[in-house]
C-alpha cells in the first residue's frame, strides 16, 4: 500500500513530454484512460498536456478535453505546459491547477528556440503572472529553467546566470523555479552545486527537478539532488519522450525506475508500484509498438521486496 | 589528458565477468589486443580472467596466456578470479598480481553456487591466504561478498551477516573484503549504509564496490558508495556480461558510463575517454555482433565537456 504521506512529490511529464515528442497523436480516449491509470497508481501531480497552437503541436489538440478529464480525479493537481501569455490564457480558462513556463537558461538555446531572449522571457512570466493574479489566483505558476546544466549550441551556461535568472523568475512572480537538464549534460555534483545555489538565492521557491538520462546519469542526478534537499521530480512512464539512447532525445527519467529507487531507499512516494506497471498497458494500447523504456519494468521487483522500507 | 593521480580505482572486470557470460569464446589474440586497449586508455587494474577448470568454462581456457600478456603492460594490476584454493594455485604460478576469491553472503546462495556454506568458503580463504603467504607473498588477495544486498534464492540477507562475514575473511587473511550486488538488488540508502557499517567493522580492508545496473540504479549506486568513502570501482567495458535489461543477466555498471560520471564531477579516473570509447573496437571485432551497451556511447561527450573538471 502506498504511504499516506508521500515524501517526495514524483511529477508525471508523459502525457505533455512525451507524447509531445512523439510524432503519432494519441487519441484522446486513449489519453484519458492512461491519465486515470497514472492518478489510479498515486500519481498526484501529472503534467497533462501543453496549450500551443494545434498547427504547431497536433497532438495537443485536445487539451480542454484532456483538462476537463483530469481535473474529475481526486486529489490530483492538474498541470499544463505554456510556452507563453497566449497558451496560460487558454490553460487558465481551462481551469487548470498549476502553470509550466519554460525558460531557458541559455541565451543561445533561447534565442534558437522561442526567439526571445531572457530577459524577453522573464517579462512574459511577469504577464501571465498579472494574468493570473487577475483570472485564477489559486493557481500556481512554475518556471522550469531548461538548459540549466548546459547546452547544445553554447555548451557550458554558467551557474552565475542560472542563480541570477531563478531570482528574476521568482521576483517576477513565479511560485517557484526549477532547474531542467534538458540537454542530459548535468552530473551530480553540478546537481547539488546548482541547486544549493538556487536554494540560497530564493529559497522554498526553489522547485523541482527535471533531469534527463540520456547519459545514463538521471537516476544518480535525482539522488544528488535528493541529497540537497529537492522533493519534487518529473519524470515520464516508459521513459516516453524518444530513445533515451539516441542523440537529441529527450531521455527523461523513467517513472517506474525512479520511483523504485526511492521506494527501495524507504523514501515514500505515494505510488504503488504494480499499479504504476500497469499503467504501462494504457500508454501502449494508445501508442501501439511505441518503444518504452525502463530496467525495473525489465526485471521486477526484487525477491522479498517490501515497498516504503529500506531493503535489507 | 588523464589526471596522474586518479581519485578513483576503475577496475575492469570484462575480460573475465563479462567474457564468462557469453558463450561463444573470444579468441585469444582478440582478448590480448582488447586488454591493450584497455590498459591504453588508463586502466590499471583488470580482472583478465578467471582459473577454474577449462572442461567448465572454456571461454578460460587460456588464463595463462592472458595473464602472460598482461604482465608486460606497465603498471597494470592483473587480477584472476579464482573460486578455490585449486584455482589460486593456478593464478600464483601464472604470476598474477592479485587475487580475488567470491564468497556468497547468502547462505541459500553459497549452497547453491558452489555447495560450500559460507563457513566452508572462510575456511577456503584461509588456505588461500596461506599459499599466497608461502609461494607469493606480495600478492593481494581480495574477497568480493556476492549477493551483500540481496538474493534470488533467500530474498533478504541480513546486514548484521554480511559484516560479520567480512570480518571473517578478513581474519582468515584476506586484504580486503568488498560487496557484490550480484543480483542487482541494491538501493543507494542501503549501499551507504552497509558500506559505512563494514568500514566499521574492517577499517580500510573495506574493499571495492560491484555494482549491478540490473534495476537502473548502477551509478546511483555507484555514486553512494563513492559517497561513504568507497574508492575502488568494478565496472564492464559495454556492459559485457549480459543484457541489463533481461532478468537473470549480470548487468554490469558500464565502465564508460561510470568513468564519465566521475570525470564529468571533477573526480580523476586516470583514464582518457576517447581511448575508452575506442577500446570498444577490438572487443567487437573479438565478439561479432555481441550487444554491448552505455549511454555516453550513444550520447557523445557534452559539448565544452572538460575531463577531470567540473563541468559548468
Amino acid at each position: 500500500m502506498p504511504s499516506p504521506s508521500p515524501s517526495v512529490l514524483i511529477s508525471e511529464v508523459g502525457p505533455r513530454d512525451g507524447l509531445q515528442s512523439v510524432a503519432r497523436t494519441m487519441p484522446t480516449a486513449d489519453k484519458l484512460a492512461w491519465i486515470s491509470a497514472l492518478h489510479a497508481a498515486g500519481l498526484r501531480e501529472i503534467e497533462v498536456c501543453s496549450f500551443v497552437p494545434a498547427k504547431h503541436l497536433p497532438q495537443m489538440a485536445d487539451a480542454t478535453e484532456v483538462v476537463r478529464h483530469a481535473l474529475t480525479l481526486p486529489g490530483l493537481t492538474v498541470m499544463a505546459l505554456v510556452p507563453n501569455l497566449r497558451g496560460a490564457e487558454a490553460a487558465l480558462a481551462a481551469g487548470v491547477h498549476k502553470l509550466t513556463l519554460p525558460v531557458s537558461a541559455s541565451e543561445a538555446h533561447s534565442l534558437a528556440n522561442v526567439r526571445m531572449t531572457r530577459a524577453q522571457m522573464v517579462d512574459e512570466v511577469r504577464r501571465v503572472v498579472a494574468l493570473r493574479n487577475e483570472r485564477a489566483p489559486h493557481v500556481k505558476v512554475e518556471v522550469g529553467l531548461s538548459t540549466a546544466f548546459g547546452c547544445t549550441i553554447q555548451g557550458v551556461v554558467p551557474e552565475d546566470e542560472v542563480v541570477r535568472l531563478a531570482a528574476q523568475v521568482i521576483e517576477a512572480g513565479a511560485d517557484d523555479a526549477g532547474l531542467s537538464d534538458t540537454t542530459g549534460y548535468a552530473n551530480p555534483a553540478q546537481v547539488r552545486r546548482l541547486f544549493q545555489r538556487v536554494r540560497a538565492e530564493i529559497g522554498a521557491h526553489a522547485g523541482a527537478a527535471h533531469l534527463h538520462n540520456t547519459r545514463g546519469l538521471g537516476l544518480a542526478n535525482c539522488l544528488a539532488a535528493f541529497d540537497v534537499g529537492v522533493r519534487s521530480f518529473d519524470s515520464s512512464l516508459g521513459g516516453l519522450g524518444g530513445c533515451p539512447y539516441a542523440p537529441g532525445a529527450s531521455g527523461n527519467v523513467v517513472t517506474e525506475d525512479l520511483v523504485f529507487m526511492f521506494e527501495a531507499m524507504g523514501i515514500a512516494t505515494g505510488i504503488d508500484i504494480e499499479r504504476l506497471l500497469a499503467a504501462r498497458a494504457p500508454l501502449q494500447a494508445g501508442l501501439p509498438g511505441e518503444a518504452l523504456y525502463g530496467m525495473l519494468p525489465e526485471a521486477g521487483l526484487p525477491k522479498g521486496f517490501a515497498p516504503g522500507a529500506t531493503y535489507g
